[in-house]
């Protein structure tokens, strides 16, 4: 049991380490006009990734809801939704693989997703809660040189935007690695530790492009 | 309280575990050939046992799903379902026992299931949380000389399967003990931690036969 | 952050507790003559209490279950309910206080009940979160000559079972003292901490004396 001692002044030093400033975007009404586009640290040919995100809505019933688009010409080269009938989802340049989990809801959820190209392991995390793994595009490589957005689903390269699907509500702490983190790492995250930054995006540095009506403010983490 | 228990075991097992690679199945559709072979490390023949995975599944509704399954030449000796109600229940060579717990779903849970010949004590825990314990064949010993399998019912000796028992999900983590663990050890196991490794199998080092259309692949605990 | 702090401690405390072999109480059906009595270590005339215990039952709907009875000649002195619609009460000698609280399930709860007779606050714990307080019988004293009993409520001294009533599941740890302990002592208590032991009941050395269909077995904690 002594390690439990290490555990313990290393979880209490994080907690010590007390409040971190944020940002954080709300997205107040349904648009098609107000979007956040994201700059990336490195170009995103990726054959692997963990996105993660801290997100609150309250829309619900039968609407379409996009959490995150990076788009290239021709091609939705990875979408995260929220579907009509409530399920999480994610698109890479064709058809979707589907999640039955909890609802997104008010109370904000961290959400990551996580894909390997090698083994084709695809997953979801809710507030640090794994769910089952699916295999999906094994093989496949996201293509660079697209944009990456927040707000609105582009049906055309950032552009063709639908009302009904955009979100509305809160979204902050949008990271990204080009690796599949360990669960142990994804809940480490859930529970507020701040390391590993991401490579592909880091919140608290990732250069933000506001478009419309969208309000930037600070909150503590 | 849960989400407090939720946050201490995240905590516990991110500062505990680090992250160990493990081999994971995925049953990505309903078959009635598909299935894994366990081999154990020792007979079988056990007057006590702790049996742990991790599981997650989206099957849902008027379905039965088999978990585990030990059969000899003609008796069930150790079979875990969840019924077409919901409840969890394992067979030992007869009636089951029966428990009402909260379902399996897509979000992974950390399922331990223990039994003693001597009390007859059964008991489940969904993701460290303990059941009410019942008495069930209480003086009765598990033969030894069968075989293990993950994914199908065999109502014969490794065969007669029905795709409509099949399991379709994910499934790790298959460890098991000869003994009754503690409620604090079984818990530590679903915070992270790695020991005591399990005597009868041991998922990091069990042979694992494959059979049909099942996908292995390793993820980081 | 703040809250991590106290996680880490009762997930400290949890883990320098070990594993504790307890005996458990198992009443398998409803009857009328089952039950357990438990001898107390001082007499029970009560101007404050802690009353704590391990319960889980399958037992749902429209059903009252006792859970822990002290009664004298004439007076049901403290008795401990959950009601017909599954709120959770206690009883001293005339109407309950009564507390809207999660239902009582197959996965085991760790309930206290606290009361003070100075100040007339009673609350209950549930899994170590704490209920509203309410005021109830300020200046009240529970007598002292009466016979504590598990599975039964007695309607009479000792007598007068009903079925209906009676407990089904399992019930263990049931510890109690003549103060009201402090709210982190009891989080500490489930958390799996050992002490303080009760002083009017330790179940780790409190005389049982079974009568009926009740299975006494051991498990560790």
């Amino acid at each position: 049991m002594r390690p439990l001692i290490g555990l313990f002044l290393i979880a209490v030093s994080m907690a010590l380490a007390g409040s971190v400033p944020i940002k954080t975007l709300v997205f107040s009404t349904a648009t098609s006009t107000s979007y956040v586009e994201m700059i990336p640290q490195r170009p995103m040919n990726l054959t692997a990734f963990t996105l993660c995100m801290r997100v609150a809505t309250e829309l619900s019933g039968q609407r379409e809801i996009i959490l995150f688009a990076y788009r290239t010409g021709s091609y939705d080269e990875l979408n995260v939704w929220r579907e009509l009938d409530g399920r999480l989802s994610f698109y890479m340049a064709g058809d979707p693989v589907l999640f039955k989990v909890p609802e997104l809801a008010a109370l904000q959820t961290h959400l990551c997703v996580t894909w390997d190209s090698t083994s084709g392991l695809a997953a979801l995390f809710l507030d640090g809660k794994r769910s089952l793994s699916k295999i999906y595009r094994k093989g496949h490589t996201v293509r660079a040189g697209g944009r990456v957005i927040l707000g609105q689903d582009p049906d055309s390269f950032l552009g063709s935007f639908d009302e009904q699907q955009s979100f509305v509500g809160e979204i902050c702490d949008v990271n990204m690695w080009d690796v599949v983190l360990a669960d142990s790492v994804i809940q480490g995250m859930f529970a507020g530790k701040r390391e590993p930054r991401g490579n592909v995006f880091d919140w608290e540095s990732t250069e933000l492009r506001i478009n419309g009506d969208v309000e930037v403010a600070i909150r503590e983490l």
